[in-house]
């Protein structure tokens, strides 16, 4: 101390010098500078601040809601009736509503989703969740212990991703992910300081995934790290393919050739919008394959109540099952999940609604069905309206948005743009979304937030937008990146 | 592949052995060993069988709606009305609920919570979280920046923790945590890899804290880690004790001293029972102390929906503040947050309620007062009657159980009932809790859970049972304490 008794100026305990090294190399472009300037923008906006737009229009994240998609009638009424059940009295609620609230109550601890849950999650709905999986997979058995309720996927995603890290140097865990990909994994991955492994899907074949660049991925891998785990997203996100019956086949059959853990993200099952296309589960395929590959190959897949025709990302409930998974390991699955205490009862109870929606006879089940039916086929008409309007702009080409929420359509820019771009340090797309965004107020995801091939550009649009909206923004889209490739060459 | 195309038999990939090696090493005592035959054991009485007592008694865990207590009717008023927002247009409901309700509704994507918010929360609950700490703290300013949402104050404390581990073997953070503990810090340690440094509470002076021990635990880890981190449970878990405004100033001058990131369990701040007890925010405390502290020594405080006199555990919500933290780290958090997209929407609305509850003059206002005094006055209450009928009990002594809801009382066992623990490879403690259990449908959490002076043995009960169950439940007790005590002497 001085002689005042002032303590000697220290730096700070805390500073990027001394983090966590890990948690400094995580990336998150869904969330990262292009969205922090588009909530700049609508604050300015709100200002006053002149624009050559009247509003910033965030088709940058799936998130359904905020795009002015409606809640399901049926999910938030049992919701609001969990919430305060004095309104099981009300005669505004139907039959349906009510008896799926007092089943729920009935099974939280003192019959409020107040009080904490089994870590694992509320047991009626892991059993809702498996008897859902056994319907959805043609009857092959689903087990409810080996479901975990989680918050959101993310969670369940993370939480699979840490259980299989160990190893250091060339041992290390190595994660085989998709290029594009969800930034999730290659964030989590850097946390965790496993090894990200890249293979790349096949854009002139529309996004699909080719057994040989698993392979080649792989061997390249093996020099460097020990690779355990194969990541696949179906339907796609960001680039909104849908595998075939034939490509999971082969998939688990690599997997269980190379030995590798299989983690299957599917939390858009139920966006599947192109002709011909199906969503096919990979439990079912597996098991479908044979008892040589489905009493061996491990296996998690992760649900979500953010995506499909619910949209309720807010929520934050999601489940994921583990098949083939050393029952010890799970002994410290479910250890490890009981450290946070339990995922989030309203979004448990959510899961619960989406695995046990309202059935024919009941009061509930032709609005439910109507509902549905509407989000998932103005999904349809948005997802070829937007293919078809990108790909009239000359140097935008884009793949058929088969499923999920999104576009990834390719773009081509001026060698003067590249240059101007990486002049300033900037990726080529991300100065070209930033520009974008500057000028017509559409907030896009560049490509390499996703990772591309080099030398390629892309970003990621949402097909979120309402109808008319999509159309403005897609010709506002058209005339920017003319009036762009003008400026630039 | 065998002659017939079947696979080698190969073993799995993800094992005990080549799991991630620090999961290995977590634990967490209170969903432990004890609570899953307790969870048995109810699936046993369910079935029909026999045991002497009709119901299992769950004292072991902080989850006060699972105990019988009601929720706050404006919270779940408001709740209800944002989920469903239709009810709106009921006058059942107070205008001053619709209000809050509309206000929180309109801050959220497409007015829904089902929407992701902003990663560090919605902004008008980060403006009223920090109105609530400047009230709380007499003025002291808080600043909406430093406010950050979580999923329950679980999830907080672990990302806190994650920002401050760095370094390898004796560089390696070193973070101090008192014993006894809440078992979250030494899983969350074991599972980043940093070194948890132990201080142990004074349980003859009532668990306080002595700075002479923590100067003793800090010179000692000095030796093998970089201790970095201090972290204060106040009101504490599981001791029960508050700590005087005294001792706080003495730990603020501790850290500032030794260059520690200061950790603030406050989640408890609503529960301090005992007379001349009154709990101190350690930031308020710290800005009273004068620049030449509040300018420099960093702090992050953790604040929760599941205590206090709400206990809506099941909903998540909880928030941190940071305070002098490095701008650049802080944009890592953020960054750091985001990949999880946003803390549940639902936790979110209700630690706004909490921390903007029903104003004089308001529709709500008297039956909140009402409800909130009903519930604190009657944990006064059990927070005496447990600690006065645990000290009538020869051999358990029970410290005052100032606050939080706990107590802790230490036990004194039979030389041949520590040895036949040891025989099988137990804690006496646990061996005392497993029957107790057994015999009477208490379950407790023994103090090996958390961590105590070798050779000395406690459990933890929750003061949460109804006040005539916790009269049988302690009258029980004595009666058990007294029989283990004579067959085992
Ligand atoms: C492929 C994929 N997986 C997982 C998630 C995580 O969603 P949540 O955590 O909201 O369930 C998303 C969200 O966009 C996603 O696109
Ligand atoms: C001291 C302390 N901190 C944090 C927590 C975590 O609570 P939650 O995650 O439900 O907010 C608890 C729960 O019992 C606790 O006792």
């Amino acid at each position: 101390m001085s002689e005042n008794g002032a303590l000697p100026l220290r730096g700070k305990v805390l500073t990027v010098d001394t983090m966590n090294p890990n948690v400094k190399k995580v990336d998150y472009a869904v969330r990262g500078p292009i969205v922090q300037r588009a909530v700049q923008i609508e604050k300015e906006l709100k200002e006053g601040v002149k624009k050559p737009f009247e509003e910033v229009i965030k088709a940058n994240i799936g998130d359904a809601h905020a795009m002015g998609q409606r809640p399901i009638t049926f999910f938030r009424q049992v919701m609001a009736l969990c919430t305060y059940p004095q309104l099981l009295d009300d005669n505004k609620f139907p039959e349906d509503a009510k008896n799926r609230a007092r089943r729920i109550l009935q099974s939280c601890g003192g019959n409020s989703i107040g009080a904490y849950t089994s870590s694992q999650g509320i047991d009626c709905v892991r059993h809702d969740v498996a008897n859902y999986i056994q319907r959805r997979d043609g009857g092959i058995p689903s087990d409810p212990d080996n479901i975990y309720l989680t918050t959101g996927a993310s969670d369940g995603i993370v939480t699979i991703l840490k259980l299989l890290t160990a190893g250091e140097g060339r041992t290390r865990t190595g994660v085989m992910i998709s290029i594009p990909q969800y930034p999730l994994y290659s964030a989590s991955l850097a946390e965790l300081g496993a090894v990200q492994i890249n293979y790349y899907l096949n854009e002139e074949k529309c996004w699909s995934l080719d057994i040989s660049e698993l392979q080649r991925s792989l061997q390249a891998a093996r020099e460097h790290c020990n690779p355990r785990v194969l990541c696949i997203i179906n339907p796609g996100n960001p680039t909104g393919q849908v595998q075939s019956r034939q490509c999971i086949e082969d998939v688990i059959r690599f997997a269980a050739k190379e030995n590798l853990f299989l983690m299957a993200d599917e939390v858009y099952q139920d966006n599947v919008y192109a002709e011909g296309c199906e969503f096919h589960s990979f439990k079912k395929v597996l098991f479908e394959m044979g008892p040589e590959y489905s009493s061996k190959l491990e296996l998690a897949s992760f649900h979500s109540t953010s995506k499909c025709y619910m949209g309720e990302c807010g929520f934050r409930g999601g489940y994921l099952e583990v098949i083939n998974m050393d029952p010890e390991v799970k002994a410290q699955l479910t250890k490890l999940v009981s450290v946070r205490l339990c995922p989030p009862v309203p979004g448990q109870a959510l899961m619960d609604l989406v695995v046990n929606s309202p059935q024919p006879g009941e009061p509930s089940y032709q609005t439910f069905i109507k509902e549905r039916t509407a989000v998932l086929s103005a999904l349809a008409e948005k997802a070829k309206l937007t293919e078809e309007i990108l790909n009239t702009v000359p140097g935008i080409s884009c793949n058929p948005v088969q499923g999920a929420m999104y576009s990834f359509p390719r773009i081509t820019l001026p060698e003067r743009a590249i240059n101007e771009a990486k002049a300033k340090g900037q990726a080529p797309d991300m100065f070209y979304c930033m520009k974008l965004l500057e000028e017509t107020g559409i907030c896009l995801v560049p490509g390499s937030g996703f990772g591309q091939r080099e030398g390629t550009y892309h970003f990621r649009m949402t097909i979120l937008p309402p109808t008319d909206k999509l159309k403005i923004m897609l010709n506002k889209l058209k005339e920017f990146h003319q009036k762009f490739t003008q400026q630039y060459s």
